[in-house]
């Protein structure tokens, strides 16, 4: 059993990993920290996994965790993980980051969309998480920077289409959908049951900092600069994420050319499922899973493609690709805890 | 008091109807008709409406409609329309159609989205209903053709920009959200509480009956033909929907400029609320009015436009425009009976 | 027209007195305050309302608001309107308070449920307004101490019958449900969408302060203690509240005898509609409106009444019943900007 | 492996144990049978399970069956099990049926609340599937009555209550709340989004079926008639059921009392978590799980007990414990299949 810790465990994606880890087979969950939450019993602010999880949730010190577990888990907003991330790596200590701190190699980038970056150093060495993509890396990697929810529900679809130079990158439009759950658990007006219910809206118009994790990415696998336009949206639901990308073929092609691109990239990956001719995505067949289902549609009349991903958030968006990460990392067969069959609603 | 009729009183957009029409000051509802509750008092379909609407549902009779009615609304099924406008139009009594029989001048357009067009010989004076838009039109009109909810959420951002031709034609992409109200209340699978509640899925992609709809109106206004690719999606609420839509600019231009053109062609339309820069549309603050709320914002980074807007379908898309449309016909301010204060909540 | 001000205007109860007043045909609004939004225009807060309400949120200062309101409404949390109250009346400022801060005239009672009475010397003079059973002593009151909105819920339904004394007030049991607005607009972890979202859940178990409410208005209507039990639980819904009451009978009636009660009661009382046997009230039916539906039922088993009650939380269980109050004290229709007809879903 | 099958897989019941069977670690799920989708895959019906579930629904064929399996469950409708369970009890296929037919001992109990029972001679031997309280009599049956959601939820609390006497049965009050998915999968009018979205009614007050197996049970239990008031609720969410139970205690006990009776009975069960004072259960809790969460409350003021109950209605409530008692009848672990980690939200 690998001993694995959580720092950051009642957040929404914190608590995920925990549901995730807590059943993992090969995994011993160990340590759980929380500021918040410090000194109470992770049950007790998760009622649903009383019985499932004894865990008390503890102040975050950097050498326990380090003593008690060989793998861990950063679910914080960005910003802290730079000044955790050297201290667990010096004591041998391997590192799944789910904040945005690396993952760019590319300081400039980082620091253009959040803030200074104090740990350029090990940006070189930080591996991208998508991990269907970039499994070789993972593989060796000490340090995951794990995706955003957007770029792993756009990135999936868009990467293996670049990279057979099928779509004209310059006309990708990206226009996704998020549960309410992607707001985390810190209060907020927009998360306000009141606010948020019967109220569809798009925030954060052509100005995320998930845009430019998915034009880093694509411009480093197209090798020439992208800059799509993104628009995400709320909806009135808790978990899901359905993204809609639009792009021009560089040339005529058949929608069967574009399915068997993505069938062949896809074909052994056991998290993705292309849907059939005629069928669509729906956040509601992935709700709890780590599957990212995937439709695709020719609009014929002006030779526009249209694909259409969905994700769990919390899940592929989140915890779930994490031990995804972790699972390659550790040579454990990749869906290792993440495989409980889904519901059917 | 002008006397006018609901056909098709039952149906989702049928009751919008009755509930604006029973409340308008300058119109007396004087009858009712459906197939599926003839017999049967409104407000036992509807009780939300009980001591409010006292009628009876009617089988349809198109002599005894005529009789009581001067002005008649049909909320039907599409193809029905066709069969029963030139009977009324016979007998005098104007029509506001809300199905798709009568929004296009061509009949071959029609028939390529639909099927025969069995009165062909009303097309040419048969205007279509977007009030802002076409309000000289519609003034003398007998026959309206009222707007799908798709397109008048597109069009009305739309037209303004390419009457002034700000924006490439061949580059807009519509991706719109709607409420699970716009299936109507016929039963169904997909509107089925279980298959729509936490659930968020695109359906008839770039192959639903609104694109060329779209298509036909912009193609008319811009003299060329437009063939844009439209993606509707389900939210799970019931009322409301979302459009975004994506378009690259034709020169150079400030986010300013796009404001002014819209401001300048809705600075006195009562419906039309212009967000000023930093704030979105929302379908909760047009929830049950008939407002169309358009928000706005380039992105910088590739010099496209993003124009997003919000209605409530049943009433913008549907019902309140309707009556909009009727109170143009006859003369009255356009906003009679469409007023109420919007719910903050 | 009558110039009326909101004390505490951006809560959820105090928006929907925004939203009823400046729709109100007697009525002018004339000063909102807002310690939270003091300065900012009111549609800013709620942007529903933009093109409605002009008016921009002000501090509160008493002098101020009684030089331009004649009536004023306190949308406050307790234990501050008894600090303004005095302030109000001593300038001739009518008020009607939604706190339940004047729902009681036994101070000993309100201290035992909530803290000290700084304003014992009004109780006196206080009338509970609960409109349609204290509508005589409501026209002349210069201070309404507004219902909550679980005792409104529940005391419609109940006065009437133990008036007559066909039940035993011993056996009383109050099952309420509640749309998640009741809990306002202040952030709270149990308003936080995702976590009421696919929720169902009580609180406050027999512990509910609303629970004395309901036990002192009824001992008084009774002559003797009374001691119900109170269960209010949260519903995943924005509006909307059902109240459930059971309770055995004292003697062998009908469901006849009780349905005649209470028509003799409301038959001529415009917001209480009686559902016809076999119908049952539906929070959906009374959304946005201020009526109480009514239903009932009886367990021949065991000679056990089942009352069942839906109004909207926010208009009959606040804000509407506050301008019914004003519209009685003010000699007007009790129904006067109260009566939009109401939306079929 | 035991191989089972499921005749009507398609309903919501019959998918819920579709999922739990194909996950769990004894058991091969063999065959499939649904009316309506003879000859389809069942991940067609049910995309969420693409590639986790291979079966194609098959026609009902007795002999099928009984070659492919060594217990079945049934999901069907009440009035046809018992036309089939005699056919697969010859053949000696065990039965756990999940319908009304087998849940009564005494066909006139039955036959008052539903039809003419045709397999009377099958009554005695079948065994009431509440699992925490008749495993004993479970583990050697070979035809299981499969309880009801609603008296799953109320006897649970209440038997051990009963038992030791502690509360009078004729005073007990059963308000229950479901999720809409127990409305089946069936199209129907109250099931339609709109209807059931931001709606919250009673349904069936004091004349639901499964009022009379409330009844029976109890009366089983003590020994004498017992007729409890139950009316059921609809709550506008997919799954979950909240159950809230009043009852004047027998003398003056306290709450610790009964907390006692319910820790003792309870102390071992896997499934029933005993919610610490002042925690109530939510049925996000419970959501997705075979877990039953039991709060209790006294209110002190009347000597009436509350106790709340919170289950998944589609997994305590139907498909989790039947899959429940077929462990207990196999002789396995009573929580094999059923214990994937809850989620957090």
């Amino acid at each position: 059993m690998v001993r694995v810790g959580i720092v950051g465990a009642t957040g929404y994606a914190g608590a995920e990993l925990v549901r995730i880890l807590s059943g993992h087979p090969q995994v011993e969950l160990s340590i759980l920290t929380s500021r918040q939450f410090a000194g109470v019993k992770f049950d007790r602010v998760y009622p649903a996994l009383a019985g499932c999880v004894n865990l008390t949730c503890e102040e975050l010190d950097v050498e326990t965790v380090c003593e008690r577990a060989e793998i861990v888990f950063l679910a914080l907003p960005h910003q802290l993980p730079m000044t955790l991330v050297p201290q667990f790596l010096e004591r041998g200590v391997r590192v799944v980051d789910l904040s945005a701190d690396f993952r760019f190699n590319d300081a400039a980038v980082y620091e253009s969309a959040y803030q200074p970056h104090t740990a350029r150093g090990l940006l070189d060495q930080a591996v991208y998480g998508l991990s269907e993509i970039y499994a070789e890396a993972i593989r060796s990697a000490d340090l995951i920077g794990n995706p955003g929810c957007y770029p792993t529900s756009a990135l999936l679809p868009l990467i293996p289409l670049v990279r057979e130079n099928l779509l004209n990158p310059d006309t990708v439009v990206v226009d996704s959908k998020s549960g309410v759950s992607g707001a985390g658990r810190s209060l907020a007006i927009t998360s306000h049951y009141c606010e948020a219910n019967e109220s569809f809206k798009a925030y954060k118009v052509a100005s995320h900092r998930h845009n430019p994790e998915m034009n880093y990415i694509l411009g480093r696998e197209t090798g020439r600069p992208v800059e799509l336009t993104f628009v995400p949206h709320l909806v009135p639901m808790s978990r899901g994420m359905l993204t809609t990308i639009y792009a021009s073929l560089n040339r005529n092609l058949k929608e069967a050319d574009i399915r068997s691109c993505l069938q062949n990239t896809y074909a052994k990956r056991a998290f993705i499922r292309l849907c059939p001719a005629g069928r669509v995505p729906d956040t509601l067949h992935v709700k709890g899973t780590n599957f990212c289902d995937i439709g695709l549609q020719l609009d014929h009349s002006n030779n526009r493609l249209i694909v259409i991903s969905a994700i769990d958030n919390l899940v592929k968006g989140a915890a779930g690709q994490a031990v995804q990460n972790m699972n390659i990392m550790l040579g454990l067969d990749e869906t290792s805890g993440l495989n409980p069959v889904p519901y059917p609603l």
